[in-house]
């Protein structure tokens, strides 16, 4: 039998189980049954015929009808092949990472084409739901287990964080004001886009819920003279916030707190989070606009950044397990549960999906380029988990349904504010700041 | 006793009821018991002691200790005066419009002091939300409940909104590129406004669902080279409607269609709705949804413009009973009931809450400026029930709570899409239709 990894098998489900034809490259446990043949060819077929290929154990491969597919996975052992029939949505992943199950041709591609085969959510009949949500769903973020699933991501390490981001370490969507700027530029222009919407005036005060490594709050301090408390649970990230405050030399102007959103204190101008509400969880939606609610002033504003989606589907479970811990990106209709029991005015939101995309593709490409020095951290099913996860998160991005919401909000009787957006997009020298605004974003 | 408008009585009871001073001015009808002023008293604290006064029919007023309001109303009747009480949102309306009950001091400037001092409907407690909701509910537009209410609003005649709006009829919130815009400029800007979020391209095809008097429908047609049906239910708009569009040359490109949104047929790359969803009612939300979804092409967008809300509050009863039967402004939350059941992508959001503010404050000048001419076509009544509903949505929209949502979606999968919004600032030309685009709008 030719087992060669360009081969091609439709259907021929008697001579790989039966083993009639002898052919010694199959051992007895890698022979494929003809129910598991069905089974792979059902979960293909809830792809909606995309033209990717499942090669089984028994060198056999299974693709659409007619098709000649340049991609596909390669499934070594049937236990592989087992898991991932139960629930691929988990063991694809967790195969993948063991190496246990290969995937042919670019990854992304690969990913792309699974992600744009899938139907959307309000079309999927139950298989089709299973086969993409598993049994996974929403938990509840206590503050024990926020500081857990936080640590479990976050505090993995700084040096290793360090390797495949920007310089100022930001760990979310950029913004790229010219398709042709680099990861660094589109990183600071995002961070000068979010003051630009807040409208930040010098000598007002911001709060900062979920800073990551400090850099919008340190970015606001020193560009657009406000004063920051910022907020993170990860003792890691709020270490290394303080340190590169104190190098750039904003320290007095910026106070980095490891404490968790819901005991934030004071009262500010302006409250920011970004990229923290993917792991606040849809239950605790409307604590979070009190605290908002609580912390600004009667004429405060604000901007919350955050991953969502277009349908309410449970979060990829092996996504859950592995990476993100307790993580959940919200439909705007949940998104506004943090808004609308407090009377917030939505003044502002832009759909940057396509921006996360190319941010990721960029932090994809710097991370394979420091393979070595990863793997030297950790070990190759680290760097396949991760691997998976960018590129899989590329996919979702590019594909859409994933979507990056950025939404400023006010109070309600919020009158002060710009008439319209223009400002955003003006190349206009800021004489308040002896700078030129916009200076890095307009390339 | 002193009855003079510059008089204030604080608690003055005995004086009033009893007629013990016999004071002739005083008829007996319009004497003012002690519980009638406790009443009076109860209603303004619910406006949280904002320095309004209330005149009763016997001459004395009420207003917050130690104060000396120069806005006010004067109720000249005991039967207004109860009427009031019993459901004030209601009937300030109504017996405002028959002159039982007056305004001292400009109306615009009144209205915005009750509404600003009136709590945001989280903080209110049942008697609050009593006088800003009385027992309005929600109704179910069915067809012909949304002939009827359009009917109502909309076919009272071209003539009488000839007077008022601008040149091309445009009866949404216009855009103000500039504070200095006129009514005309922002109304035009608004429009192209509209287009330059679409990214119309010349041969595209355009469903227009609540096409008004078809000034966007014609503008597409003629400046962006686009095909449009346009749909609306008032016959009387359709008419008109259609003699402009033959009148400016565009009859081949656009066709108007009098029939309700739910009976839209044909397949389109663009959806546009701008003023209509108001008259939807929530109910149907998902019923339109499903319209866009079976109009839109595989690469649809679409751009839905409509009032809304920052909180679900019933809308005021004497406006949905004299002005917008069947109206409704959502939430957002509740817009989100059009599109995520259908898995449509939030591209922009815009909240122009202020040039609706803008826009009803230049409706009403030119309003006044046309008294006489409206009050020949209809009488007093009409007259001050307008511009009640018009300074009554200037307080409105300029306090918030009231919002202006323009909402551009499209399909979940669709990529081709401008990544910034920056185009929509910029003074280019437009070669492929040999114009400046935008000309009208940079002023």
């Amino acid at each position: 039998m030719d087992n060669s990894p360009t081969d091609i098998v439709l259907n021929r489900p008697t001579q790989a189980t039966t083993g009639a034809t002898g052919d010694p490259v199959i051992k007895p446990s890698n022979s494929v049954t003809s129910i598991e043949k069905w089974l792979t060819r059902l979960m293909l077929n809830a792809l909606n015929h995309t033209p990717i290929f499942i090669q089984l154990p028994d060198g056999s491969r299974i693709s659409p009808a007619g098709s000649d597919p340049q991609l596909g996975m390669i499934i070594h052992k049937r236990r592989s092949l087992w898991l991932f029939i139960s629930n691929p949505a988990l063991y694809f992943g967790e195969e993948y990472a063991k190496g246990h199950i290969e995937v042919v041709g670019d990854l992304v591609d690969f990913l792309i084409a699974v992600n744009q085969a899938r139907p959307p959510l309000h079309k999927m009949n139950f298989f089709n739901r299973y086969v993409v949500e598993g049994f996974n769903r929403k938990r509840n973020n206590t503050f024990n287990k926020s500081r857990n699933n936080v640590y479990h991501h976050y505090d993995i390490g700084n040096e290793f964080y360090k390797l495949w981001l920007d310089e100022n370490m930001v760990y979310t969507c950029a913004y790229f004001p010219a398709p042709t700027a680099t990861l660094e530029q589109a990183q600071t222009a995002k961070l000068d886009y979010v003051c630009r919407k807040l409208n930040l005036q010098p000598g007002e005060t911001v709060v900062d819920a979920g800073c990551g490594w400090g850099a919008l709050a340190i970015h606001m301090a020193k560009y657009y003279g406000v004063k920051v408390k910022a907020y993170n649970v990860s003792h890691a990230q709020i270490v290394e916030a303080t340190a590169r405050a104190k190098q750039l030399g904003v320290s007095d102007k910026v106070s980095f707190v490891e404490d968790d959103y819901r005991n934030i204190s004071g009262s500010f101008d302006v409250f920011t989070s970004v990229g923290m509400l993917e792991h606040v969880g849809t239950t605790h939606y409307k604590t979070l606009g009190q605290v908002i609610d609580n912390s600004l002033t009667d004429k405060g504003r604000g901007l919350l950044h955050s991953i969502g989606q277009t349908e309410a589907c449970a979060m990829n479970p092996w996504l859950v397990k592995h990476i993100f811990p307790g993580g959940y990106a919200p439909t705007l209709r949940e998104m506004m549960g943090v808004f609308e029991p407090r009377g917030f005015s939505i003044l502002d939101l832009e759909n940057l999906r396509l921006h996360y995309a190319k941010t990721i593709e960029n932090w994809l490409q710097r991370f394979d380029r420091r393979q070595d020095e990863i793997r030297h951290m950790f070990d190759e099913d680290f760097i396949r988990t991760w691997r998976l996860y960018l590129a899989g998160s590329i996919a979702t991005f590019r594909k859409g349904g994933a979507e990056l919401y950025q939404i400023v909000f006010s109070r309600e009787a919020m009158n002060d504010i710009p008439l319209t957006r223009a400002h955003l997009y003006s190349d206009v020298v800021d004489t308040r700041l002896d700078r030129k605004a916009w200076q890095i974003v307009n390339l």
